[in-house]
C-alpha cells in the first residue's frame, strides 16, 4: 500500500474483484507483492481515476492485456469499447445518418470495422446537431479529420516503436484513455486563447 | 411534447427545475409554447444526452446564455467549466506539474486565464503517466498541440462568423460539447485504420 499510494481497503477490494492477482503467501495473514503487482495497481488506478472506467470495463481491458494471443489491434478495440460512454439518444434518424457517416469514411479511405462504436457516435452527433436546426452533413467533420488523422498516425507510430508487446499494450491502453482527456484540455485552452482575438472579450 | 420529441413528464420536470420558461397560460391546466421553448428544450436535450451534463451544470450554462451582458468569451469559460469532469487524482506532485504546464503554455504563447481548469487536467495527466513510470514532461503534448490549435482556431473563426449573438452563443456551447465527442470518435476511427498498417493485425 505504501509503495503504490493505494489504500489497503482499495487493494483488498481489487483482490476480491480479481483486478489484482493474489500475492505470494508468507503467513496466514501475510503475503508479498512484487513489481508486477505495483504496476497493475497503478494501471487500474489510471483507468478508473483518469479514464472514469467502471470496474466491469477495467476487467475487460485487463483480460485483453493478459491474453497473450490477442493481437494488438484487438486490444485497441477493447480499449475503445471500454471507454465508450453509453449514448442515450435514440432517434429514428440515426440509421440513415450512420449510412452518411460510412460513405464519408469510405470517401476518406478510413477503413474501419463495421462495428466500431465511434461510427455511431459520429452519426448521433449529426442527428443531435440537426435536431438543433443545423443543416449539416458529415462534411462538418472535415475541419477535424486531417488533423486528428495526423495525430492518430503519430500515436500509432509511437506504439509500433515501443519494442516489447507489454510496452506496446500499455502505450495503447494508456494512450487511448489519458490522451483523450489531454486533447480535450488542449482544445479548451486553445479555444480560450483564440476567443480573445476572434470574438473579442 | 410531440413537436420536440421530449416526453411530457420530462418537460414538466424541466419546468419545475426552471430549465424551461413557463408557457403562456390559456386555461387552468393548459399553456401554449412557442419556437423559443422548443429550441431551449432541444438545447437541454443535447447538453444532457450528448454532453452528459448534470442538471446543475445545464442550469449554469443556460444562465450564462440568458445573461445578455455576459461577453462571449465568458460563455465559453462557463461551457468549459460545466463540461469539466471531477478529476479524482489527488497527488502531492500535481502543483509542481502545474508549473511545468504553465511554462510550456507560455513558451507556446498560449495566453489563458490562471483558473482555466484544463491546465490542471494537463498537469494531472502528466502525474498519472509518471506514476506509471513514463519519464515525460509537457513536451509529450507537442504531438497534439499544433493540430489542436489549428482546429480550435477554425472553430472560433466559425463562431465569429455566425453574425448574431444568439447564434454565436449556441455555436459556442454546442460546439464545445458536441465536437469534443466527435473528435474523440474520429481519433478512435483513425487509430483503428492506422493500427492495421503500423502494428499489424
Amino acid at each position: 500500500s505504501r509503495a503504490s499510494g493505494v489504500s489497503i481497503p482499495t487493494i483488498k477490494f481489487y483482490l476480491r474483484e480479481g483486478l489484482l492477482a493474489a500475492g505470494r503467501r508468507t503467513a496466514a495473514n501475510q503475503a508479498t507483492y512484487d513489481e508486477s503487482h505495483l504496476r497493475r495497481l497503478r494501471l487500474v488506478g489510471v483507468l478508473t481515476d483518469v479514464g472514469g472506467l467502471s470496474l466491469a470495463a477495467v476487467r475487460r481491458v485487463l483480460e485483453a492485456i493478459d491474453d497473450e494471443h490477442l493481437p494488438l489491434t484487438e486490444i485497441l478495440g477493447v480499449a475503445h469499447r471500454a471507454l465508450d460512454d453509453p449514448w442515450t439518444i435514440t432517434d429514428s434518424a440515426v440509421p440513415a445518418a450512420l449510412i452518411e457517416v460510412d460513405l464519408w469514411l469510405r470517401a476518406r479511405q478510413w477503413d474501419v470495422t463495421p462495428d466500431a462504436p465511434a461510427r455511431s457516435t459520429l452519426a448521433t452527433t449529426l442527428v443531435a446537431l440537426r435536431r438543433l436546426g443545423w443543416e449539416i452533413g458529415p462534411s462538418v467533420f472535415d475541419r477535424y479529420a486531417d488533423h486528428i488523422d495526423a495525430i492518430a498516425r503519430d500515436e500509432l507510430a509511437y506504439v509500433a516503436g515501443t519494442g516489447s508487446r507489454e510496452a506496446a499494450v500499455e502505450a495503447t491502453v494508456i494512450g487511448t484513455v489519458v490522451f483523450e482527456r489531454a486533447m480535450a484540455a488542449l482544445r479548451r485552452l486553445s479555444q480560450e486563447r483564440h476567443s480573445r482575438d476572434l470574438i473579442g472579450s
